[in-house]
């Protein structure tokens, strides 16, 4: 018997007869002797639903006082969801119980539409888990310490789950999604893509962060934080599979020192095409050049991901960083306006047409050569590399996007990452 | 400056265009001077979706595990309205906070579904309004001793709204709603029926139990018991008409005592069609005859009104009474299955063809002569009565259903309540 953390998303808990399904599959649970604690999403639709009612009776400029209240609306999503849920599992024969963050409490800081996570009571769910009953809680919200309801932003219940996972430790926490599991790239651009049985959870980061969009990041940085064996696995499986095959399915995300698991070199390839290049040309090479540039970008609230600064000629360099493509032609404005006249320049180019291809791996900490064997691979297929970026478990490139999918599947190749044909 | 509650019904909250207009009638009231707090109910429609999905989804029978989370779903809706309406104040340059029960907190006992409110801890309320802001409070719900969210049952909102006034020993309770106030009678019926500028909250207690469906009945209840004035006005003027005049409009309830008012000796004329009327003939006239007839109908959960036990005759009597028109046949199950057997006889009658009309004036207590100006009025209609049943202010009769607008016109223009004609 053990106790488990069950995260399901909105699409899982989309309509009533999908609800049904979710409980049937927590009851299979419980009745193989495990003690659950469930934290469902809102049904699909219906927080944007709520903050569409929000935004239109909202003024232009946006307050703490109406953040407070679009986090207050906001959550009800969840708080009908669990409620549901809870029903649903009684209907099954299941003693269940719900609540709402504030009711567990689970306590975050004041930061409305965003808020983190403090702490979580553990007493009340305890208690209930003790007398034998599911515990359903709210994802995606708490309440602070002036008892204003907060939400977590986006995606939030990933977090609320591994969080309640943490409080309890628990000893999984099963995140069931509409995809079944982390896999070693995109299997719409290399359909010859492997999923893997477990992660690590730096990994997890970098490929998170780079674009697979399983897990909510900062979810997989609490699991990392507090070492919650956390696992992503497929929602669409029937409710009566096997548990036992259940509990083994989709990608288990690891921690180095209890993972007696072999290392691959390299676990995945991560791509994005969100981003665009910017290039100021010929500014003066002198200390605080990267802070006059990069300054004026963060001030205008603009994130910059790759940077990279050449070496000097003559006194002079040049000064490349990537943002998300949809910033782009308001950074290249705050240059224009705030940066160039300063710096004796106007040269700035950009260029929308690029992507980022990523090798990520744990085991790259430990063999040298694995930087150079990705450079060769896209040398060998003629794909010019424009701006290069390295971190300890991974390697980036920027390349023109429409060499994208190439590079791509040539890395997974390389790093024999393909599965064997079918 | 005055502090006021206002409510606003469902149809009031039913789109953001709405929404809007609230906000404005309520920015219109603060711009005057006055402390405001608004207690709105959900979005129209949006309890009856919520508890749909919680019924698709509710084993047949409920239990207290099930009506607790029924309520957590419920509450969701007003626990939106809120947040929408705080948000189109602050659009309206009006600070504005809103609550949900919890928060107020406003304490109830455990009923799931028909909870009843113990308190209301006005603390929080009254220091927003200090610092200036408008309070605006979820309607229907509140929280009990064990922290779970209970409601109080359909039109609990009017309820919520008159008890926070009482809390707050609130100057006036405005409730808006999509009737313009108290008329003498039903305006369908009797087209000259006028708007009454005031109503004793006996005679309106009255009026709402006998058909007159403009506040919900705990609601008046509790104003009686606190001595709230509350005026019932229409939600369907434009915002901006003048404050004056929209303070004056509707129907104010009363209080005899604080009242200078001449009191018309009837008020008004109610009645109801939704009964149907059960006879037990040849019956024993033995004590406790009524007690073993109408306790089975009780122990069925079948509410009675109007009682009528004839003189006997050879020891015989007859019983009657009137039920919901929807109870009727269930009723007649019971007494035949329950009840005859052990009386020694089978002769029940029923007839769901009637009526009841009633005449309601708390000036009925200090003129004689009233009830039978009533009987003379009908009798000269050629309306036969088939049941009378009579209270210190009001005198009801159980009529065929074809006479109850003839009945109804006719008892209007004999009390001098027909309007002059336009």
């Amino acid at each position: 018997m053990a106790l488990i953390v069950h995260k399901y998303g909105g699409t899982s808990m989309g309509s009533t007869e999908r609800i049904r399904n979710v409980a049937k599959r927590v009851a299979k649970w419980v009745r193989a002797g495990h003690q659950l604690v469930v934290v469902p999403s809102a049904m699909s639709g219906e927080t944007n639903r709520l903050l569409a009612l929000a935004k239109d009776l909202a003024p232009t400029k946006s307050t703490a006082s109406i953040d407070r209240e679009m986090d207050a609306i906001a959550a009800t999503g969840e708080q009908v969801s669990v409620g549901l849920l809870a029903i649903a599992l009684q209907a099954e024969g299941v003693q269940a119980v719900s609540y709402a963050g504030w009711q567990v409490p689970i306590r975050t800081n004041s930061a409305y539409t965003k808020a983190r996570i403090e702490s979580i009571d553990d007493a009340r769910v305890r208690a209930d888990l003790a007398a034998g009953k599911v515990v359903v809680v709210t994802g995606f919200q708490g309440i602070d310490a002036d008892g204003h309801v907060t939400t977590l932003g986006r995606g939030g219940s990933d977090t609320s789950a591994v969080a309640v996972a943490a409080a309890l430790k628990a000893a999984e926490c099963l995140i069931y999604t509409d995809v079944d599991g982390v896999y070693t790239t995109d299997p719409r651009v290399v359909p010859l893509a492997k999923r893997l049985a477990s992660i690590s959870f730096e990994e997890m980061l970098e490929m998170a962060s780079l674009g697979s969009k399983v897990l909510q990041i900062r979810s997989v940085e609490f699991a990392g934080k507090y070492r919650v064996p956390t696992r992503v696995l497929s929602s669409f499986t029937p409710w009566d599979i096997d548990l036992q095959e259940e509990a083994q399915s989709g990608t288990l995300i690891t921690f180095e020192d209890d993972s007696q698991m072999e290392q691959a070199v390299v676990s995945g390839i991560a791509f994005s095409r969100d981003e665009a290049k910017i290039s100021v040309l010929g500014v003066p090479d002198k200390p605080g050049i990267a802070y006059r540039i990069l300054g004026a970008v963060a001030d205008a609230n603009i994130e910059v991901d790759v940077i990279i600064q050449n070496v000097s000629h003559d006194g002079k360099t040049d000064f490349s960083f990537t943002v998300h493509r949809n910033d782009y032609s308001r950074t290249v404005d705050v240059l224009r306006s705030k940066v160039l006249p300063d710096l004796g320049t106007d040269r700035v180019e950009g260029d929308t047409h690029i992507c980022k291809v990523s090798i990520v791996g744990i085991g790259m900490r430990s063999h040298v050569g694995v930087a150079s064997k990705m450079f060769r691979c896209l040398s060998e297929e003629g794909i010019n590399i424009q701006m290069i970026s390295t971190s300890e478990i991974k390697t980036s490139v920027v390349i023109d996007e429409k060499y994208m999918e190439l590079a791509v599947r040539s890395l997974h190749r390389a790093f024999d990452l393909d599965a064997a044909p079918a």
